[in-house]
């Protein structure tokens, strides 16, 4: 029996086959983005898998449906898996923001889904760290924000050399877009047009902008010029202040594809552009009160990184450490008689915190090392009677013998 | 907007409403869990929370799908959210078991989902730790499984005064079962009604039993008598070497609900009976090959544990800490002329390892020092000039100035 497309099986390492995913890769991953967000005082939180197709359409339009993992539940219920995880952020600070101090800083590692057609390779899933900063306009938490995107990055090993934020302003092309005499009913379709800049071939884009009153050429002037507003030369300079200057572009390129930004947006890359996005965000300040029906208005922002392509990105850089199977100790059973006695060593050595293997039935003496070997542990020990034991520490095959309740001080 | 019924939201400790769920409480079960698991030895993998229908239907029969978090997808396949582990494992073993040593030994925290009738409170999905060891037929695999579980739970502070191991065997039942003249047949039938025992009524046990060929009496004497068989009398010794005779009691009450056990089964449960069981398990001989169509035969066992119960037992026996913020220092910036050197040093500090959290605005001093209070931070710090800090111990008030590089060594 096979697991459905697009999805992925996770496996200890080392892996079994190029075609599943590692289990310890994704903890690691985890655990990175779990410390580095508490240490910038972020708090976790979660909301179900499952939501109100409702909550995301309202957000997005109808036509995200096209998108998304949804289905008729057995209640007669419109659900749908979450394809991203701001709606329901956005409905649980909605919900009982007043009992929390502004800004509200929570993180959250969603798993998430979309249902598009099917392609080779393509996933319906991923991981995402989300961290969203709530509560506050001044651009001081945009920069909280993009320097927890940065420090997070760093936590893996990655320096600027590796990568950098484009950094760009959805009010900067609003002006733009006004001050060139702009048709403000238009201005979200000269923000996708903007988007697809990168990726669209130049006449097209031509065609479209000149039916918004604006030339190709006039546009990658802008960008060009990449001339920072005032937010974000205040963004700039808080970011330099920490030391970061060197992990930031303004780029006008980026102004993300979702309708419901509203200021400041970027979007962090790989310098050598093998890959897509690493990481995206940025500030979403009506969101709250769409979702909420208007009872409640807090300004926003925030930003998703991905598992896949950052998963990618290490193994690229050689940033992804060896997962062994991280045992500490290996207990030999020689002689039967001294099983019981043993049980209680390997007993009494995890109760004091150390990851003990053995072998569960009887086996050659040999066998048990060779086992110990594999899985790289650092010390072995064996009852030599029911009073002492013999300690044998790996790299230098040094040997101790200490009683029972001693062993655990020989292991460090 | 409203999340879906029998779904939880976890929000940041201290919580704002009775109605959700404690995010710092689920990751505190979380870390004992997966800590524990590896000093055992235990490896984490994980599926996908979709998998085709039919992987569930195979193991359980067509009756399963009622309870089902179960949906036809876009692409016409019949799939259902995971009501359990067990047969992802199977999937997942029966692909790859080549490449690992026997006994696997693997453990998994998945969200589970089931669909039924809604009732005021019940839940439609849960976390369960999942740890399984799959290739070894012998009991001294089921001894150290079942350490597992009662160590686990004393992580948490639980002791034997607060929970116990059931111990039961199908092996025993069968015995008793045939030894009686049952008709083999008519097994499970049996198996169901021992299982109901202590929740039927004793006139329907009695009618379901001697239709069986049996009396309630004779089956109140097997039980009353828990005389342990060889394989679970081995199972015995093994945990009182490791010293952990009064976690268990022989309690042929337990059979388990599931058609698919084989053997040695055992459930978790408070000692005062208040709650349901904490953790369940037993073993399942034949499952990997039924779920491999025949390709791959290993016996196996495992258990799992859900949050909910564990969760509710911690609570009422006050063994859940008090979560806070988990900061560890303040950077209280009085002067603004200072921002820019107190944004360096929350840099630095952050980058160090510490949680460090500040103003992101221009606030009073005392708001300061009052947010520090809250968030029960250990150490202020203040710039005092481009070249010194103030460090401040919160619980002694005592005070040191230091020099910005030197900032970090005074927070011990």
């Amino acid at each position: 029996m096979e697991r459905l497309p697009g999805f992925r099986d996770f496996y200890p390492e080392p892996l079994p086959h190029p075609d599943v995913w590692s289990a310890d890769a994704r903890q690691f991953i985890f655990d990175k983005w779990r410390t580095t967000a508490k240490r910038y005082g972020f708090r976790e939180y979660d909301g179900p898998p499952l939501e109100p197709l409702e909550l995301f359409t309202t957000k997005s339009g109808a036509e995200i449906v096209g998108q998304l993992y949804n289905f008729t539940d057995k209640g007669g219920r419109e659900i749908s898996l979450r394809p991203e995880m701001t709606p329901t952020l956005a409905r649980m600070v909605a919900a009982h923001e007043r009992n929390y101090k502004k800004p509200i800083k929570w993180f959250a590692i969603p798993q998430l889904f979309r249902y598009e057609r099917q392609q080779k390779g393509r996933l319906r899933e991923h991981f995402q760290f989300n961290a969203d900063l709530i509560g506050e306009t001044d651009p001081a938490a945009d920069a909280e924000l993009i320097a927890l995107v940065i420090d997070t990055l760093r936590a893996f090993g990655l320096t600027a050399e590796d990568f950098v934020i484009r950094l760009s302003s959805r009010n900067a092309w609003q002006d733009f877009f006004k001050h060139g005499g702009g048709d403000a009913a238009r201005e979200y379709e000269f923000f996708q047009c903007i988007d697809k800049l990168e990726r669209a071939a130049p006449d097209e884009s031509e065609k479209k902008l000149s039916s918004l009153g604006f030339s190709l050429a006039q546009v990658n002037e802008f960008i060009a010029a990449g001339k920072p507003t005032a937010e974000l030369e205040n963004i700039l300079q808080n970011l330099a202040a920490r030391g970061l200057k060197d992990f930031i572009k303004i780029d006008y390129q980026v102004i993300r594809g979702l309708a419901y930004y509203t200021g400041v947006v970027f979007e962090a890359f790989d310098r050598k552009g093998e890959f897509r996005a690493i990481a995206g965000g940025g500030r979403y300040n009506n969101l709250v009160k769409l979702i909420s029906g208007g009872k409640v208005d807090l300004p926003a922002l925030g930003f998703g990184m991905g598992d896949v392509v950052l998963l990618e990105l290490l193994k690229a850089r050689g940033l992804l450490p060896k997962f062994d199977s991280q045992m500490d100790v290996f207990v030999v059973i020689e002689d039967e008689a001294l099983r019981a006695i043993s049980l209680k060593l390997i007993y009494d050595l995890r109760a004091a915190g150390f990851a003990v293997e053995y072998s569960l039935t009887p086996a050659k003496a040999d066998k048990q090392l060779k086992r110990a070997q594999e899985l790289k542990v650092a010390h072995t020990i064996r009852a030599e009677s029911d009073a002492y034991v013999r300690i044998r520490k790996m790299s230098s095959r040094d040997e101790v013998v200490a009683g029972f309740a001693d062993a655990a001080n020989h292991l460090g």
